[in-house]
């Protein structure tokens, strides 16, 4: 596996500089909108035979740079559709078609397109010139670029002259899913990887475990999957599927940060790892039930230290997500051995107490390892004082914008998924509702707003596998992606938006992504699965 | 197309009498419930070498009778689906696994099933013997059997001991799909036919064409289509298209209802029949823009005869929707002509009178042309004297059992859609709400209730096209189905239900249809879609 230096820290480091200047009229904008998009009504045509995407002479990358000669090659057939789908045939009768219907031809104008990655700029006639610091943003301009480009109702392709500066207003702009309270197949997250680049997302928060199953494959610890996952064979992600969906989210500038959730939800995890979780009791006898990983005794600490060497191998990225949320303190206080931890470290009958203790020790070792925490808001609610750099992740609902105040004012930096849980549906155009979150308007000084990294769509699993992800992810999601991306002064308006994201969301059929409608309606390409 | 005498009237006029008794235990249940089930523990083996589907020696149906052959094709392979999509290398594979494990190998007792359709009922080891009156009944009682067939853990196929006895609580158990507000591609009609023949619905209402477009090519109005549909060539549905839904439809007992709803609802008629809708007007001119059908001049009447006779040649159901839904007066009102006709005909201000008057000559014509017409409730509130065999269908929310109770009371045949408007999505389990639903709950005598011949499911198109249909429709339809199949004394209990549900959705997938998952967990078969 391909696990670069480039690769750690992608976009967090950098500033964005992504320039497309090309002779073009603005067709229906671009989704997320760039923060300085000018187009002008003047077309040019572009010929798939004569059209090529080149390094430029004083780029830093060059032939070679497989991220970015990868995505030349997909962007070609992105953004000519017709030429590597069609049939010779029907190729041939279009052009006939077009050229003896003389009136309609358009002058030919050959456009080179020519991108490059480093510090000048060059505008010339015929060309387009793509300028980003990293290869990260070239990817996004490549992107921009190909929502650019459009048919006449001849198939000839035209892009309008355009210049774009662009830049992310968030480093973090992640999507969950969630495998373990449905087992998603391979394809179905490698598809959700091409989905959330077309739409400028650059995190895939894997929440790969829980209660219902483990269909992670450890290699230390294989009975996890073995007995924890749906299906040892059919319902489990090998180390090579991993490496897979590591792979193709490295090559679109998505990074993946796994979750592996402790000290709850962690049902699963009993069934490969004996004396792991807490056993309740009924009284003075244990009842056969089990509750959140047992924190009082050494083998669970060394169990977790495992664990997470074996994720920090796996996992290039920096970050790991710890969980944290949810523990249900029942089963613990029904268990004598528990209690008698409580009292000798003077917790009293406060089992928050416990559960920081716990997560405190996951957090140092996650440390010790060289990588960075994200946990869910709980950890913080419970116990202020956490490792500074530890990245908190605000889930619960109504009450947001306050966790944001003082975690912010506490220093840290923060994640907020509170208004994005879009696995929760309603009637009609919900996305509106995602779109209209403001996640830096708390109270808190500038210097606390600048502590907002950025966001993440959530789509739990409690009602979704692979038979309504896509459908469900898609436009919805889109929303979420244009506020993190975007100038929220120019994105303030739905309406506004709605006919941008009713052509992106045919831009995603066409590329065949299962997104749903938005409203009464039609695409030209439709979505033709089945 | 085959237009038999077997298919006017298929299910109506006829008892169901399905009996499938075969040597059993049983599984999980069959879904729908049927009326009485009996199973035992005894269970046998099925080689899919050695199964047979035969016709019963004093069976008035005999091999060529086309309904039926193409069902036991079709079942065949439903029951036995490795011995259809199994590679021979897989097969032998498994069936060395199998019988070197020697322990677990059970002794095959070969069944020779056998289906009659007749009178006499037959019980002997060996067969299963499936006794109707009808050939639709033969089909749903094929389904039921199909569904008690299940595999061990080896993949050997087993039937346990059963005795069914069974018949619909519902002659008219309808599913709607809307085709205006999004096109649906035909390969989406017929996938959905599919299913509905798995939940033993039988009537495919057909909302054909609404204010958007007007997909439905007409032979005798050509530019309905062509100016009315989203694109006249992509989004049509051509008398060909038409008569590979119905036909589909027939095979699998199904009856294809089409709506021409009138004389709202129609924006889309307007553009290819000039002078249909009638011109709003903006205090002395006209506006521009067009509101209902015209109920004023001839011109429409004749158009709206010639339409329908058309109808009636291409879709052989004894069934036709008139609509006659949602109509605003607004138009009317501003319209000068309307004005005069409405004083000529003495209506005063009221018009409704207007509405009921077109929808009366309309409910004739449908009449004339030996055709039962359905519309919808608002016909009825308007005017409560129209032609008795019309039968009403109720689509407002929250006072539907009043409104059943009127109904009834006037005499009329209803059928109940109100509240299974499954379009309206919202989290969680909300077939509950559908199942809940109790369509003879109204204030009325004995033969007020048998006066409910049905219900009906609508998937309204605002937000749905073949992107999201599928897992929209199931498994959430078949909350409904059961409630029209089933005896509701014994299926009160949505808990007792969710399992047998969740197996159902599974063979749903197992089956291909793009079911989405009712909670957490998992099916042997998941959906391998993309």
């Amino acid at each position: 596996m391909a696990h670069t230096g480039i690769h750690s820290q992608p976009v967090r480091s950098c500033l964005l500089l992504v320039v497309v200047s090309v002779w073009v009229q603005q067709v229906d904008g671009v989704w997320p909108l760039p923060q300085q998009l000018d187009q002008s009504a003047d077309r040019n045509s572009l010929s798939p035979q004569r059209f090529s995407f080149i390094y430029g002479r004083d780029s830093a990358a060059q032939t070679g740079c497989s991220v970015l000669d990868a995505a030349f090659k997909r962007y070609f057939s992105i953004i000519f559709p017709d030429f590597t789908k069609g049939s010779g045939l029907l190729m041939s009768e279009n052009k006939s078609i077009r050229y003896t219907s003389v009136s309609s031809v358009t002058t030919v104008s050959t456009i080179v397109s020519c991108f490059v990655v480093a510090d000048n700029l060059s505008v010339s006639e015929g060309q387009a010139v793509l300028r980003s610091v990293t290869v990260w943003g070239a990817l996004r301009g490549l992107e921009s670029f190909s929502q650019l480009v459009y048919q006449d109702d001849y198939g000839s392709y035209f892009i309008n002259k355009t210049e774009i500066v662009d830049f992310p207003r968030f480093a973090f702009r992640g999507l969950l899913l969630d495998t373990s309270r449905h087992y998603l197949p391979l394809h179905a997250i490698l598809k959700t990887l091409d989905a959330m680049a077309y739409s400028k997302f650059n995190v895939f928060h894997w929440h790969i475990v829980d209660d219902p199953s483990f269909p992670y494959q450890s290699r230390t610890f294989p009975d996890l999957s073995n007995k924890g996952a749906f299906h040892p064979f059919t319902h489990v992600y090998t180390q090579s599927d991993v490496m897979r969906v590591i792979e193709h989210a490295r090559m679109r500038g998505i990074r993946v940060v796994p979750e592996f959730d402790s000290p709850g939800h962690t049902l699963s995890w009993g069934k490969g790892q004996p004396n792991l979780l807490t056993p309740c009791y009924k009284g003075d006898v244990p009842s056969g039930s089990f509750g959140p990983v047992d924190p009082t005794v050494d083998t669970t600490y060394k169990f977790m230290e495992s664990l997470l060497k074996e994720v920090k191998f796996v996992f290039p990225d920096s970050y790991v997500h710890l969980g944290g949320d949810e523990v249900s303190f029942a089963c613990w206080q029904s268990n004598p051995n528990v209690r008698t931890f409580m009292e000798k470290m003077g917790f009293g009958k406060d089992f928050t107490k416990l559960e920081s203790f716990y997560m405190e020790s996951i957090m140092n070792m996650t440390a010790a390892l060289n990588r960075t925490s994200i946990v869910w808001q709980d950890v913080f609610d419970y116990r202020e004082r956490i490792p500074q750099d530890t990245v908190l992740e605000i889930w619960k609902g109504e009450t947001y914008q306050a966790e944001l105040s003082r975690m912010t004012q506490a220093g840290h930096r923060v994640l907020l998924s509170a208004p994005w849980y879009i696995n929760h549906i309603s009637y009609g155009q919900d996305w509106r509702n995602s779109y209209a979150v403001q996640p830096q308007n708390f109270s808190g000084t500038e210097e606390q707003k600048k502590l907002v990294i950025g966001g993440e769509v959530a789509m739990w699993g409690e009602y979704v596998d692979a038979t309504n992800l896509n459908p469900r992810l898609w436009p919805r999601a889109c929303a979420a992606a244009e506020r993190l991306w975007s100038d929220e002064e120019k994105t303030l308006d739905a309406d506004l938006a709605f006919p941008r994201l009713e052509k992106f969301r045919c831009e995603l059929l066409r590329r065949g992504i299962q997104a749903e409608p938005l409203f009464v309606g039609h695409c030209k390409h439709e979505y033709d699965g089945l």
